[in-house]
């Protein structure tokens, strides 16, 4: 019934491929299915002017797509010279969740900027954003911690994220881009390694959704994240 | 407990003064405690391109705050040339949420924008302005049906919105500045006059938060949003 | 003879509610006639750069208008991401006109900013600007003497506008939109309390005038102010 | 007593030199001592989309200023990336002021655009741009004429500029940039070759100035535009 | 000598990875050495203004890197809200690099839009992005030739380019990143495949070069550009 | 054959008026037939971040062009909000030109703006501006000589450059608009006094060129360039 033919609770296949480019402190390319990502976590030893001698460090996400990563091409926000209102949600909506796993205490006073770059489209960008830029920014401190320029892992858990709505009236899990330009309710949920929540939302778009339907999609949810944490774990270690 | 003296599951005290401008179809000046926002809703016998010869209608919104709105003065959006991520963020929130209580097709090809500007800010401006924003709407609407310019009533439901948030290890009912600048889990929950939800957002910042601290947000929210709906109803008819 | 049937020589009712927002260290809701200013003095620790080490304060002016104060919705400037250059005009004009009525080397090495915000417009918002904003600087500065953070007032003298201009070939005082949008001559006069001249503009568009007419509506000018000098008086003391 | 050595109603010597570009519809050099600016008139046959189908045309104005027209540098506006609200301000007077001049009924469905660029700057360059801007007006207008594409003369009078002020405590004629910068009072006078008003700016930063002041620097200015307006008809024919 | 061990005459190895996105038209992933550059080609069934019904077709380019392609992070040009003129320079280069080697009347009033995203830098990325973005181009037509949309192939000739300048005093091939930053003199040369020359840019900073170098670089490159346009057609055909 | 009636390796007639602007350090008007540009050297006494220390100076160039420099008018980079590629472009090529023919190290730690506007056009303008621009350098350099500020000259050589380019297929020398607009082929070259090479850009759009046409244009260019180098020379000594 789903038009990739998977179960309602089935992710699609996942894989995160680390190291990837040459540069950055920490890198993966993380593909669910269609959807592929490059992550890179790049380290600043400098802080945001706000958080001058705290002692605290700071993570920070930046979001982007290429042109043609989606079916048709899109205006290429550098050249229309500013970022659309849904890069911007989706990019503080990545950096926040990536502060929820890390003890910034811990960090010292330096910046982590974790950039995430959709190479092809099919829906979920957002939640392997977040899945692959976590795995980026571990990558990243564990260089840290080996240089010594640490002493104790800041990281406190995995952050992970997926997808989950209604698709013809029945709750799926990780829609990918034939069922999320369709469906009426939509959510993404944001979860640590132990389960804690750190961002849901469940947004409608001319349609509505009761709790019964909410407790389902965060059910669904919770399983989904489980398994990307193990993938992760796989990644990283 | 709370620094406002209200219990847990308290709302703040609620006004919502209609036909508070000259100009607009509809207006009202909704105040929560002592966050006041104008709301107006206007009228253009045109749709975005997108929706030519549809037969389909459009709600759309946009929200702002004075520059001195707040404790300390913030840069004025339309000087720095850009607004900001909040603010582009809550403007899309208050446009998808309205439009969920509305029947796009009995509206006609026209387009009605809800402008939500914040003359003075003390937390929970975005619930506001959904709630007040509604009401601009409904009276903006009941003047195209007085009028015989639409047939039907396209409002299928009352919109209104209410956050909620874990202050100080205890869920609380709409959060004043003082709770939701400490607060480290924060909910903002959207539903209709039957109880459905709309959107659910609930983040935490540097925090995680349980299912069942979640499940006692939502249930704050929903007598909160209840509240609001009596005076949303009081308020238009 | 006026479409508002007042005389020509005849100001709108005018008000001026003082402390109307809780935040700002000085506030003002100016109502003339149908025209609403809502003014904020915001007073900051800090001067511009090329005042640095000056011993000179600055005040400055920043001017907008919500999108539906007018008859039809205008564009919000923050979303075009530019104010237009009546805006700048008109925040520039009422720094100018305010800092003349300030001795800037009694004020310290601080910056007010008077925030204008129209949240109904009916022609002459300029002029109802500068009056209201002249006293919610007025207040601020009150403030600062009060808790002696300065010894000696600043404040020289009272500073407020009216328009004039000619309409349906006669000079008439306090021109409202249905008369400003069809005048082919219409001044702004800026002057003090003691009816020292600040700002004078007058301007034609596709027309012309004599002196005589120029000291005509000077004439009228002259009356308006004084009257709002009284109205500003009454409301700051 | 002036810097110059000029007496207090003395213009500087001005010189006007026509078709000094090959492209232009109608150009000049306009020479007030050391400020020179460069004026074209340039013909589109369009108009803007307010005026389609009046049988109404239009005259715009731009101006600019070279980088280094001024003693010390100043930042390149198109590489800062917008204009300056004093070059707002001053194309939006010099358009103005020349339609004021004009029959734009006689003129036919199209616009001419009038731009000023300041090669070199001493003080009173938007009078001088209004000035040798109606010269480029007049000659682009002349070239209508005689290709017949228009029939009759749509420019009803001449229009011309010039500032007066108080310097050190005189009132003076035509102030160069030694006077401008420590004038506390200073004002722009625009006006027809018949000596009808078409704006008048007056202003005082940091002082104010009596109505006798203000009658003084008047007469000083019908007395300059006569002279600028004999300059101007050598020039033209 | 060269800090990679190569020849002075040896290009990096290079490979073309074609078909490597799922929607584009045609795409591949040019890799010389460790810079590597995504390009693909969206075909629209429209073309620019200044071309309506011309019968002619256009090509285009868009080119960008990632934030962190580099050795340390670059500021994203989509967040600083414009790209740099470097980028704006590269991509415009990119654009009549393929139009020299394209027939736009045989493509039919239609635009190919060729983006070349640098993944990873380590110097030459206009080349690689000339070299793929060819690749990419060649690959859409193609679909348009199968599909019979066009009748007769409008590329004319292969389109290559190389880099070849002065390190430590010594004419070289193909300058990575460590011989490019400290280079005196720089040039890219685009061909054809039947050696004709498109684009010659030969560019000195803080030096200068003779006639005999400039031959040499151009002898370099004629055998670079002959060894690419192999690597094309292997990977094309 | 060619529109004007020059050879193919005929020069338009040149002329460099020094000293044409009051406040410049250097300033000239370089006139290459229709062709008009105003340069000016500014000196400031401070460098770009990336020198803080280094004891290098700075040279960097500026380019713009009047809006009714061309037939028919450009829209101002200033209003629209950006400068334009080509712009771009332009003054990155003359900064890195003149810049080869100088000692940074002579110069101190301070930055020499050369601003380049185009007051009239007709083709050549970059060439034109390099020609002009490194006579208003050397005279601002040559104001800090006569003043003791720097003790060495850090001029190395004359700086000029010319245009060539296949015109109805035969090679020309500085071509102007007329020939331009059609030339296939078109190529600007920067040379030293001593006929060393700086800068080489050869371009075709929509064709190719063969290696000897390359040789020809070449050719051409150092006759021109010997040739202007020698109306510097009378212009600065």
């Amino acid at each position: 019934m789903r038009p990739s033919g998977r179960d309602l609770d089935s992710l699609r296949s996942v894989t995160i491929e680390t190291n990837v480019t040459r540069h950055a402190e920490g890198s993966c390319l993380v593909r669910m299915g269609d959807t592929h990502v490059l992550c890179t976590a790049s380290i600043e030893e400098r802080t945001p002017p706000f958080l001058k001698n705290t002692g605290l460090g700071w993570v920070t996400a930046e979001y982007g797509m290429l042109p043609r990563a989606t079916t048709t091409r899109n205006r290429r926000e550098a050249a229309s010279g500013k970022q659309t209102g849904r890069t911007v949600e989706i990019q503080r909506l990545i950096g926040r969740s990536l502060r929820a796993g890390i003890d910034r205490s811990a960090m010292g006073e330096r910046q982590i900027t974790v950039d995430c770059d959709v190479l092809q489209a099919d829906g979920g960008t957002r939640c392997a954003a977040i899945t692959g830029g976590w795995v980026a920014l571990r990558l990243a401190v564990n260089k840290l911690l080996k240089a010594g320029v640490i002493a104790s892992d800041p990281i406190v858990d995995h952050v992970a994220a997926i997808s989950a709505g209604v698709y013809a009236g029945q709750p799926v899990l990780d829609l990918d881009y034939a069922e999320d330009s369709v469906a009426g309710v939509d959510g993404n949920f944001v979860m640590t390694g132990a389960g804690r929540l750190i961002e849901v939302q469940m947004s409608a778009e001319g349609a509505t959704f009761s709790r019964t339907e909410m407790d389902q999609l965060m059910g669904l949810a919770e399983a989904g994240v489980t398994a990307l944490v193990a993938v992760q774990k796989a990644a990283t270690t």
